[in-house]
This record gives structure tokens, C-alpha cells and sequence, in this order.
């Protein structure tokens, strides 16, 4: 297993235990998880990709993990990764070409 | 003329006089900015539905005005913004969804 | 009217108009936040000050306003928002010190 | 010794180091620390636990293990603990999602 | 009164409010404040800068009044500020674009 | 080699896995920083310094170890990198603290 299908594995671990302990809290979180990634004019996995880049700017390795492991199972492809990271370098400057290079690692590893 | 055109008129117009002192700082920022919109698999209009929310989620009051300015010149409609706050939201939480209203009320007067 | 108590009204103004065009989203997230803020340990009042601490080191000055007015209306003194502005600092630096006192400036005006 | 414990006790040896270095800067610091978190409306726990639900938004691993070794020492039960995460989900959506998991880990394992 | 003298006014009006209120804080912040600002490799009003460069990348804008402000009456020229906020953009992207040209219009009106 | 060592080159590794499928980008984001660390009233090696002091404040793991590795290279000693330090905790609060722990451990390990 990849370090970073590990990594992902032990943050989905967490969040397990913590649904456990607030699951009223958790059912209103994937609502709103729900909502924001079914298809639209973006599809899911465009959305995906919106929150990978957010996630790029906000220097959460974790989230990039699981956002890009989503966009890559609902079938986005490196291009169109490599397209929302040019965003959040746009929007985040020198951290953000950092984490970048983090997503798309985990794109390759996952 | 609306109060979120004043402020982003102003904005634009701190931006000149800035790109004015530093001008190839200004030219690295377009290039970078330019690869980050142009026309993919995103569209370049869904492309600055990235950016705006990014800038939700960072609480930036003028990029949001920029950004959502320029997805309405490229044809974004309410709804597709809309999509686009969901996610911002989803990664955001409480602030997020303050910043997300800005978005939308900018949207309808800009 | 105060102009904290006008900025307030404005921002919950916003929040309709979202909440209009995203019911689904912010069905989630009234779940989360009504999770978040019923009495516990911390009571109802304490946890708005919890997320007062949070909005100061965010910088966010509509949930800062937000969150003291909740916390004012459940029944916190000045002395108990001083006390969580406190932490804000602690965790936020000069930034958490401008916010804070936007917080208590707040707090005397809305 | 646990995971937790030994990347805490890490960061407190890179603290000390620190310190040496500029001591007049740390006495201020530590000034700031005392005085937020004594006991007064909030307890020390309970002050500590806001600290925790802060360091979740921003997202600062260290300063999780910090002050969730804190709250406990100073008594802080897992019940309260939740109820501070679930504040600081509620004003950081995902990325507070991920990291909350890490200061019930945390609370867990030291 | 320019617009940015009266808004830089009005955050030190809130200060002393709050300083006024936790007087042991501001001691601690203080003592930090000037440990971090007086002469030494940097000059202090450098090091003015290099806090409104922070400053421009957090997105604060009083903190930006206040530290472009202090870097001028200590003898900063436009020039120098121009090559913080450059570092700024760098470690920013486009939010600090924005608010770097926030700080410059600060410095010509202050 | 140390940790520090490994983990910046693997960052530099990441970067240039980037930079191959974004050349503009990339192109773009040289030039900014090219821009941002010329000599100037600033020195270069301060410059990095000043981009250490915001990354300090990101809480940005890579970004320190690539800034303090640039500023020792270009000569900075460390009572310098301490200057820039403080000011990153007059900005920054507790996180600053636990990242400017950091910077030092790798400035002495690079």
C-alpha cells in the first residue's frame, strides 16, 4: 500500500471514531457533503476538484487526500487536476505551489 | 452605480496603481493568472467559479467581488455560482457560509 | 440602530437569499450548528463564545458579530466574552488583537 | 510512549530551543498563556479546550497535541472535548472535520 | 482626515477599550510587540514591514494600517514597502495581490 | 542526511513533477519570486527571511524548510533568523510559536 493510500486510511479511521462520538453532527456534515458534490453544471468530479484546490490553499493534507482519492474514483484525469491546482496557485501563492505538488502526488499514489 | 461595482472599481484601481511600482511582479502574476483561466476542461468562466471559492473560503472581500465579476462576464449563471458556494461551504463552514452570501448578493449587483 | 446591529441584519439578510436558492445546504448546516451550541458541559452562551474565539482568530467580522450577538442574547456578561477573547489572542497574535476588539466593541453595541 | 507523545514531546524540545534564543519574547508569551488561561467563568479545562477547538481550525497539528494535553490534565473528559470540536467544525467545515479526528486521537493516546 | 487615518484611529480606539479591560494581556503582547520590533539585523522599521507583509497574506486590514503606519513614521519609504509586499505576493497569490494594494494606498494616506 | 534535508528535497521533487506538466505556470510563479528576492534595500538573504516570518504564520511545513534553506545559503545567521522569528509571533500567537520552533530546528539542520 502506497504511503499516501495509508495516510488516507488512517484519516478516514478518525473520522470514524468521531462520527461514532457526534453523530448528529455527521449526519448534518454529509448533507452538506451531499449537496455539494452531486452533479450539476460541474459534474461530481469537477467538484471534487473544487474542493481539492480549496483544500490546496488551506494547506490540509488530509483533505487532499480524500478529495483527490474522490475525484480520481469518480474518473477525473491528471489534466484536469493539474487544471484546478493552477487555481489555487493563482489563489495561494508559494504554499499552494507546495500542496500542489502534494495533490498531485497523491493522484499518482492512490 | 451599486455598491459592489464602487468596490470593485476601487480595487481595480488600487491594483493599477500597485502594478504601476511593480511591474514584473504584475507581469508573473498575469502570466500565472492567464494559465489558471484560460479555456480546458474546465471552462474558463467554471475556472473563476474556482477562484471565487477559494476566495470564500479565505474571507477576501475584493477577490470575491473580482472573481465573481469575471464568471458573470463569462456567462456563469446564478446556479452554477451557487454550485460552486456549496462546495466553498463544505470547506469552509460558518465563515464560509458569510462569505457565501457576499458572493451571491455580489452576483445579483454587479 | 447601531452600526454593528445594521452590519449584523445585513449579513442575516444575506444568509436568506442563500438559504433560498440552497435549502438542502443549509439544512445541513442548521443541523451542525445546532448540534454544536446546545447545552453541555459548555453551556449554550459559553459555546458562542467558543465560536466567537474561533471567528477572532479568523478574522471574520460577520461571524464575529454573528456569534457575540448569540452570545449576548443567551445570557453572557462582558467579563466571560473577555475571558474567550483572551484564548483568541493566545492562539492568535496581533491579528486575534484587532479582532478582539472589534468582539467587545460588538458586544457594547449590538 | 505513544505517537502523540512523542511528536509532543518533540515540539516542546523545539520550544525550549526556541526560548533560549529570545527569552524576553517567550515571557511575554507565557504572560499572554497565563493570564488566558486561569480560572475564571470558563475553567482552565474548559480554556484549554477552547484553545483545542481553535488550533482544529487552524489546523496547527501541534497545537492540538499541546492543549488537548492540557484540557486533560487539567480534567477535561472526552464528553467536553467533543462538545469543543463540534464548535470548531461548525467554523471550519472539512478541513475541521479532519483535524478534530486528530484531537480525539490525540485525547486518546496521551 | 483621510479615510485610512480615521479607520486606523478608530481600531486604536477599540484597543484601548479592550487593553483596558485585560490589562495582563497587553502587558504580554507588548513585551512581545517590542521584542519583535526593536533595532537589530533588521532595523526596526523593517522589521514594521516584514510584520506588514504578515500582515497582507493574513488578510487584515487594520493590522496593515497599523504596521504600514509604524514603518513610516520610522522612516520607511515607498520603496521598501514595495519590496515586502512583493515577498507578500510571493507567499499570497491573488489575495495578497489585493491587499498588497490595500497597504500601498494605506502608506500615500497615512 | 537529516530529516529536515530529506524532507526539502523530497518538496523540490514534488515541484519539479509540477512544474513539468504546468511549465507557464511555473514560468509565471519564477518570475514573481525572482521579482520578490532581488537585492534591494532589503537584502536578498532578508528577503527569504521575511518569506520564512509569513510561511511561520501559514503554519506551511515545506515553505519553512525551502525559505530558511534559501536564507542560509544567501549567508543569514542565526540570530537573524531569530528577528524574523518574533515577528512571525507578534503576527501569529501560539501556531507561530510551535512553527517558529520549526524554522530554528531547520535552520540548524539544513
Amino acid at each position: 500500500m502506497s504511503d499516501a493510500k495509508e495516510k488516507l486510511n488512517a484519516a478516514k479511521g478518525r473520522l470514524g471514531a468521531l462520527a461514532k462520538e457526534t453523530p448528529d453532527l455527521f449526519q448534518g456534515f454529509i448533507k452538506i457533503s451531499k449537496t455539494a458534490t452531486r452533479d450539476g453544471q460541474f459534474t461530481a468530479a469537477q467538484k471534487e476538484l473544487v474542493a481539492t484546490a480549496v483544500a490546496v490553499t488551506q494547506g490540509c493534507d488530509d483533505c487532499i487526500l480524500y478529495h483527490v482519492d474522490a475525484a480520481k474514483r469518480l474518473g477525473a484525469d491528471e489534466a484536469i487536476l493539474i487544471e484546478a491546482l493552477e487555481v489555487a496557485v493563482e489563489m495561494g501563492g508559494g504554499p499552494a505551489v507546495m500542496y500542489a505538488g502534494k495533490a498531485l502526488d497523491a493522484f499518482r499514489n492512490l
